[in-house]
């Protein structure tokens, strides 16, 4: 199969030495993002439509990365489905040289079948039960995985809980925050022996008009999110990694409510600090309430040094 | 404002490939130890003052390190409010050329009134209420944040829970531990991208007559801790990093119960090691049934190795 | 005494600068792998009778690491006890150079005495009662204790609960599962300031002809975890480091029911990720509803690209 031999000659040299050039055949593309589609079927049944493709993208000022993407973001697009869902995947891809794959940590599959390679330019379709509430990652399991996630193949899924969480109606705002870490460009010994050099933050939009940056150093100081005095404010709270836990942390609040990997059963109070794992997640909820703008930090802080860091906006009105 | 343009010097400074050397204006400056002072002003208003100032600490036999710290001491001395208090906190800045501020884990405010750059020589004061219990991190929050905790300007605040933890009655001896990381001198480029140099733990005193020690190499095994067979032991502990997480351990015994972040609602029992994030907190319990010197330990055994171990010892009577 | 002099020049040589060299008495040295003897002596007494050895382990294919082990393997035998059992521990030290210990994370003891050296061709008795249930490191820990540790001398000791898992009716099949890490030779250097070469999982056989493997980079790739569709999973995990923390996963599903430490008060549901401290231990299970074969690793992609993955392969019957 002349697919397959392809694959076997793009990754030998995603791993040589010069592994830190832009591989020849992404070398004059810029794929414009291609918004996800996400519909439902029926009441438990979801269509999610996605494309794998190379998009530049600006990581710090002045710096651009020629990023493999889901939709041209990267971090990719917010997935929203009830839990109960059927969720019916497609993904195009778009790279006209690598094939590219999606692992949802959301569901129960067969992962050679479903979270599978889709040959460049072709199409692959699966579906699978989203049985488990929470705060998921996504990513591209294409081998080597490390390379696929840090050149940006990465995203979060969140599982809405049949029951709602105990803390539902005191919610007044709510936002998806995702943690990833970039390193020297497609760079396997960087990323494998390395230390990463930026850390940042994004946000992705939950419903329509709601900011959705990319994961780039500043991305949530130049515009951070906003809330109003009294709120109590919901993060969704994602770290992709690959490589690196975090110490997710809001500055002059505490978390009264924390939900561990976004599950209503895992709830912890009182919470200065949620550790999460590479492909951990949570929501942790907080009352605001003083007008100010709340920095937002991993404190493990040679990493909010290299960029995590954002911030949460209250205004009395 | 003359002030903030010596701030930007200043800063400019600490960011320079010069920067492991102490900044020209501590060169001579060893500041004696200042005692915090705390007192109660009603039954739920408590005054707490502390001075930024600079400081050698001797962080290794014979290594001494011009500290930037809170009172003279690296962790700086721990601050014990009750749940439901208002803190009245006034510092004074004695460095003679850096700003600094205090950021408390422990209360809800706004931080950019509240958590406020105090300029040289001068006194600020601010107030806030620490409504939530735990073991919380405080920590300078002036620019760069990494230099400044990473310089010495750490510590730890109990907010003691108002109905008490369920263990409270058992209790016999209670200590607090920090662990802390100690990076080459003041430069930036080693604490955001090196390991670290040293490691270590440190008590701070909890009543007058209790050991009290700096995050010293060998601190807490040239002066154990001390309890007596039949003892149960509580540790306040905290992890300030600013970069490392920690596998708190304690050799010899287990965590018969663990409270995440101090909370009571957080408890977790039969615990070998507790993951602690980078200013995350705990409160471990433990009760010792036979005379010995129990190694108290972070399991990554890197940081062991570089100091991160101290003593409890246990006598009959 | 001899004894002890002999050990302070093999410390020294162990930190001198030609650390990574094999230690000379080891040099001719292969100690084929002497089973570990477990028998029950009463209804709460167990004897457990194990050697330290110096034996060659194929780390990766085609490199061979002259480990210091417990029983000739890396990690050491599983050992399982109930809770409420007295342990008679055994050591036989065949290592004719150096002294070894034995630390169980698993009890309560006076670690000076029942932790303590035995010296070359000694054999040393010790017992100590197993009162908490869960899923524990033993090592060696002997000084220096990370040398011990990263040359191989660690292992997991399971505490079965007296009054079982709530969900223990509904497993099918359990494994253990234990994440290490490598570094170069007895490199103290390496180890404290380096990262991993490698960073793999091992399978220890809980019963006669269950599969026993070291920790070598592919182990449970070559030689897959096996259950039948609809099987309830349970792994015994242990991350024994000694240097970093784990983010464990299953690609394919995510776990229905998480003890952390093992220990049946410590109860998460649905989780995508646990995350380990160096010396965490956790019980996880998870239901497999299609034939497949289910990657397992650490979600820190620097580490599974260093070994740590695994295969759970689930089939039809
Ligand atoms: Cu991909
Ligand atoms: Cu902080
Ligand atoms: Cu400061
Ligand atoms: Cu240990
Ligand atoms: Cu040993
Ligand atoms: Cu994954
Ligand atoms: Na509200
Ligand atoms: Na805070
Ligand atoms: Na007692
Ligand atoms: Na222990
Ligand atoms: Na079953
Ligand atoms: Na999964
Ligand atoms: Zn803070
Ligand atoms: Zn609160
Ligand atoms: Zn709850
Ligand atoms: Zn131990
Ligand atoms: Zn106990
Ligand atoms: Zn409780
Ligand atoms: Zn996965
Ligand atoms: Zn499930
Ligand atoms: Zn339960």
């Amino acid at each position: 199969k002349t697919n397959l031999s392809m694959v076997k000659d793009v990754k030998a040299e995603t791993n040589s030495s010069a592994a830190s050039k832009v591989i020849e055949p992404h070398e004059h593309l810029n794929q414009k993002p291609i918004p996800i589609k996400i519909n439902r079927l029926g009441e438990h049944e979801v269509n999610v439509e996605m494309t794998a493709q190379i998009t530049d993208i600006e990581i710090s000022k002045g710096e651009m990365y020629k990023a493999w993407t889901f939709n041209g973001e990267a971090p990719g697009p917010v997935i929203v489905v009830n839990q109960g869902d059927k969720i019916y995947f497609t993904m195009k891809n778009m790279d006209p040289s690598i094939p590219h794959s999606m692992d949802m940590h959301a569901v129960h599959t067969a992962p050679s079948k479903n979270f599978s390679n889709v040959m460049p330019d072709q199409t692959g379709s699966f579906s699978y039960p989203a049985d488990n509430p929470g705060v998921f990652m996504y990513h591209c399991g294409t081998k080597p995985v490390l390379a696929h996630i840090a050149n940006g193949m990465h995203g979060t899924i969140i599982v809405k809980p049949k029951d709602g969480y105990p803390t539902d109606s005191d919610v007044d705002r709510e936002f998806v925050i995702v943690q990833n870490e970039w390193y020297k460009y497609n760079d396997m010994d960087d990323m494998t022996n390395g230390v990463p050099k930026y850390v940042v933050f994004s946000t992705k939009a939950l419903k329509d008009g709601d900011m959705n940056t990319n994961g780039t150093v500043g991305a949530l100081v130049d515009h951070p999110l906003l809330a109003k005095v009294g709120d109590k404010v919901r993060f969704y709270v994602m770290n992709v990694g690959p490589n690196e836990v975090s110490s997710f942390h809001v500055v002059g609040t505490l978390f009264d409510d924390v939900y561990l990997d976004g599950n209503p059963a895992n709830h912890l109070e009182g919470m200065q600090t949620v550790m999460l794992p590479a492909s951990g997640g949570a929501v942790v909820e907080f009352t605001v309430t003083e007008e100010d703008s709340y920095p937002i930090v991993t404190h493990q802080f040679n990493h909010a040094t290299k960029g995590a860091v954002g911030a949460l906006k209250v205004t009395k009105d």
